[in-house]
């Protein structure tokens, strides 16, 4: 056990030894093992956006054990998927990676004004699963936050009892919100805080622009003069908004992209700016496995500080 | 145990051995048992559609004890039906099939704008009857689609955990999507990945068209040149969309036909394309049992290759 | 045990020795007891209509012990009412007559504008009643049918555990129905099937027209040629839509008829078309106490086929 | 035991030894036990009205203590109230008077267009107080009826489980109503019919008028002529609405009355009538305390027939 | 234990030891620690207003640990905020200050129309973190307060049942308000009685002003000349409508003050009205920590009546 994930640790005293065991496990696995930085991979594409959407554009995606294999060749420190793509695998390489169950989804078909998911796992599904954490979505500024609030509170508390972490994918979005805002440094900010009050022990948030979206806040960014201009100072403010650094904060880019010199700047300005990691979704499984690998390995290097 | 069942088991390496020994059951039971395929015959037009218009075109059919022998009697693997059929006559027909108790049901006098099931039976129904499975019906692209999956969710968890098996009838339709959009190549796909994600070891499709519903997925078929020009390819891709081939999905053609070349060619695509076989309905028991039995066996000496 | 009662009984297979007692307990109490028929009294009037609206007409029935003594006297099979009415005299009358607690009820100070009911009892309550069956009311057609399901679904499971037999009460009405469509004989010929999918081991529906309400239907009716032109001919049909007779119907005649003929031929009617008897709620029990005794002997003799 | 008393425990066959002795206790208490006759003080004001418009009046009515010594002194039967008045001083006064514990309560902040009420309490709440009795307010007519119908069921089956006894106060009022129909004879009828179905041990009504609300009803008083023309009469005709005088009805007068001639013709009708009893809220403790007594004594005399 | 405590602890009878004790501790603890009276810090804007609002104008209160800290030195009685904050440090002080876990929380995305919160944590989790009460908000005048209430009623029973104190933020606010009439004198006294009748062991509301919202209730203040002039008048009277003075009821000063002379006299206001104590927020924690030392000591300096 190193310093740094021992310190970690120190951040969840009212934790029990089962949980704080499997935090472990997602802390020491891979090859960030030890350092305090994460690499996750997810894939709930083929749930959220259709399985020709998310796999076409690598074939070999389609089969549920590719994900595994390249979690786990990748050196990532965990693969969180829906229940049908772990309960598909979960067997064949058992022990070979921590896996996150994800507890609710939703998909393109739906036509619901405000966006919401739907429960699709439970906690007992984690368990029998082996997987050390469950993975929920919230969507601040939905119609729907508070029923999804709910949701959390009750699988939490089941989680934890059970020995268990709770990473939150905390993504604002719904009628509260403009486009813009849902990326706004303020709103972001606000969005990690809310899932670190919920109890979360890993949060997930979107790389934030420098937008500022609520008129309350904008006030307080402007008068406090909160350094938000570069990408890596947003960082370092959004981990401040989770109990000033001592939440595990780990941040997506989103749609895949191309443009590579662009995407490494992204990772080294969390790196930069005392983020823990990175999940990384589209943009390692959508490209072909060596490219893939090539690209998590580069990743992990920015996070080894080389 | 043939090989090809102990493959098909394999692919389910997150299920307890009654899961396994009951899908074991579905897959070795009659004439097709063994070979990895299936025909399955399913009765709920009564709740669905009525009784006369489901059963006066062959009056035998509105006794219960009707469809388990013409099910018996053409080597089907199952018998599918709501609660009050199977009550009726499980007793009578113990042990001599396997059944599916679907725990979900509509009717034709429902008002509601977008469609849904109301709950009509449960797993320890299921259990009292003596069933392999459970069977559920989603709509993904109702407004209702998200109910629906909390409820396969749950009984999903309750049917595994007592060693049941589970089939997702997955049926797009409701207000997010066009007519023709029902049965669209990538929705369908999209429909058997649903179910594949909620955990389903059985997925039932309707076979599906050329056509394209989301204009984000036709970007990507068309773009990666999916071929689904033939049935054929369209079975394949479909296969490919639960799991790469490694979850069974089985095909229904909907409304009676009476163009048996047209029929049987439907068949012959579901074979040369991968498909699990076929669930068949009305196209059964609204003949006459002589002629029903004689297109079971046809369709079934499709399926052993001849 | 005579034939025919053993014979009925070979239909509910599924069912527990408890639940069976008690179906036997209804089949073989009475005057007809023993025959296969039934005539049951069920008073709920004063819960759906209001107490003067049901009782003003005959005065002594104001008093729940009347209705006990009316059932006992006239030697029905069973005596039908909501919680307070059985409350109130069970433990003077316990083991003269078996009872049936009716679990839901409506009134007409409701402002719904489709047809519901409130859940009034549970299961625990007819337990400990001593009741031999629950009875519930479903509205097919209502915007409100598939919670109504839902409900039922969950008693008579919990009913069918304890030994209990279930009586459905299946009125088709609401916003999707005509007020003609619902005695239609298409939509009470769906309703006997709904409630026999759900489960039920006795069906109550009204008498039928030969009106057709759904179009679908009607083509079915016209091109088979379903002979509904007479009410025996009707009354034989709805048998068939319950599971081809295999399971109890028995009909209601609706509001107080006062042309005693017209009466008395829908009970020979009932007779002529294998209907398993009646349930005389107004006709009974408005009248002075001698002239519905001579009202349920004349239909009794009926049902001996006197 | 006084004869009269054991008449009426005798119309509660169905109940357990333990809601008999709670019905016992309260109809044996205070200075009209063992006549079958109750006064009961019930303080809901305070949450239904506001504090300020409910005691201010009479200042020493805002200490919860004063209720109790109020009832006690009075020699009131029981003294119902909701959660906080009751946790406030059942410890002080325990076996001093039965107490009656308010399940539901409203408040005038309440912006609801039908009327309803929160759930406030419950049974295991009553029971750790020491309670003889829970109430609970139905309202029919309003949209919120059947929520309220099932709450009490649940309630109720828990209550008499438990050896408690039940007291409904039976309001009709919403948008099914007229405002004079809230006190219509028909419509007070109806509602203690509900009530007694509902299984009610005691029902509370308000003192009807002469006014006939519902088409249906109002043909059948004409046509049998019932008599309703003065209160005694009124209150007779109530009185055999729930269950032909085989239930306990009481009497509320509604808001307080400075008239005090009229306010005793009011409880001489009822006495005249064959009324249980009353319950007297703002008439009691909104005067000062000796004029208070004085009027629970007169009316009590009354109830003594003297 | 002083006399004064002893004689608080008296108002509540019905509560078992185990909630008397947390009772105690809460009024033992800190430098007003035996007065009777109490200074709660109160840290949930971080969720309700979003962590740069709440936390830039003293950067150091990001962290969880400073709150305790301040509370601690300060010499508070208690420590209130919801579930994350106090599990990021609820080890690090066991045993240093009695704690309030907020078991509801609303954030500023939300696009409710009426105000509502969601559950976040439950009493097993204020159990498993060493707290002595748990803490809610109820609206009274929002459509939502129905649902609030009967949240808090589960809750409280569940909380007192395991030995917890029970207090109630009681906030009138939402459609059936005007803004002015959510602090009017009637409706904050209102909202006190509301909060005692659902069984509060502490209430909370803010500091009302002289205006009067309730037509029927302005009659009653206006015709026994309730007075309600000074700031320590309407404090006496928020009191009386607390059951006389039987239960504790603090205050809150809403958005942070800089006229300090304006925020030291309404805390004299409190003391000289009868008030229990207060609980101060971002007066506090908004500012330096040597300046927040300061104005909690000088407030206490108040309530020791210096």
């Amino acid at each position: 056990m190193t310093p740094r994930v021992k310190e970690i640790l120190s951040w969840y005293g009212s934790d029990n030894p089962g949980t704080l065991s499997n935090l472990a496990r997602l802390l020491n696995h891979g090859r960030l093992g030890g350092t305090g930085k994460l690499v996750i991979l997810p894939v709930d594409q083929g749930f959220e956006h259709g399985p020709a959407r998310s796999f076409a554009p690598n074939p070999p995606a389609y089969d549920p054990r590719y994900h595994f294999e390249l979690a786990i060749e990748a050196g990532c420190n965990a693969y969180a998927a829906p229940l049908g793509f772990l309960e598909a695998a979960a067997r064949d390489y058992a022990g070979e990676i921590p896996l996150i169950l994800k507890l609710n989804n939703s998909d393109s078909l739906s036509a619901e004004k405000d966006p919401t998911e739907a429960m699709t796992a439970g906690v007992a599904d984690a368990l029998r699963l082996g997987c050390a954490a469950i993975g929920f979505t919230i969507y601040p500024g939905s119609a729907h936050q508070f029923e999804m609030y709910q949701q959390i509170r009750l699988l939490g508390e089941e989680a934890k009892r059970h020995g268990l972490a709770v990473v939150i994918w905390s993504y604002p979005r719904g009628s509260a919100l403009s486009k813009e805002g849902e990326t706004a440094i303020d709103v972001v900010g606000y969005a990690a805080q809310i899932a670190a009050q919920l109890g979360a022990h890993i949060i997930k948030v979107k790389l934030p622009t420098a937008h500022l979206e609520q008129p309350e806040a904008k006030k307080v960014y402007e008068a406090k003069k909160i350094p938000i201009a570069t990408q890596a100072e947003r960082v370092r403010h959004i981990v401040q908004c989770a109990f000033d650094g001592r939440r595990i904060v780990i941040f997506s880019g989103g749609a895949a992209v191309f443009d590579e010199a662009k995407l490494m700047a992204e990772y080294r300005a969390i790196h930069e700016g005392g983020g823990f990691g990175s999940i990384i979704g589209r943009n390692s499984f959508q490209r072909a496995r060596p490219d893939a690998l090539k690209l998590l390995s580069d990743v992990m290097s920015i996070y080894e500080g080389k």
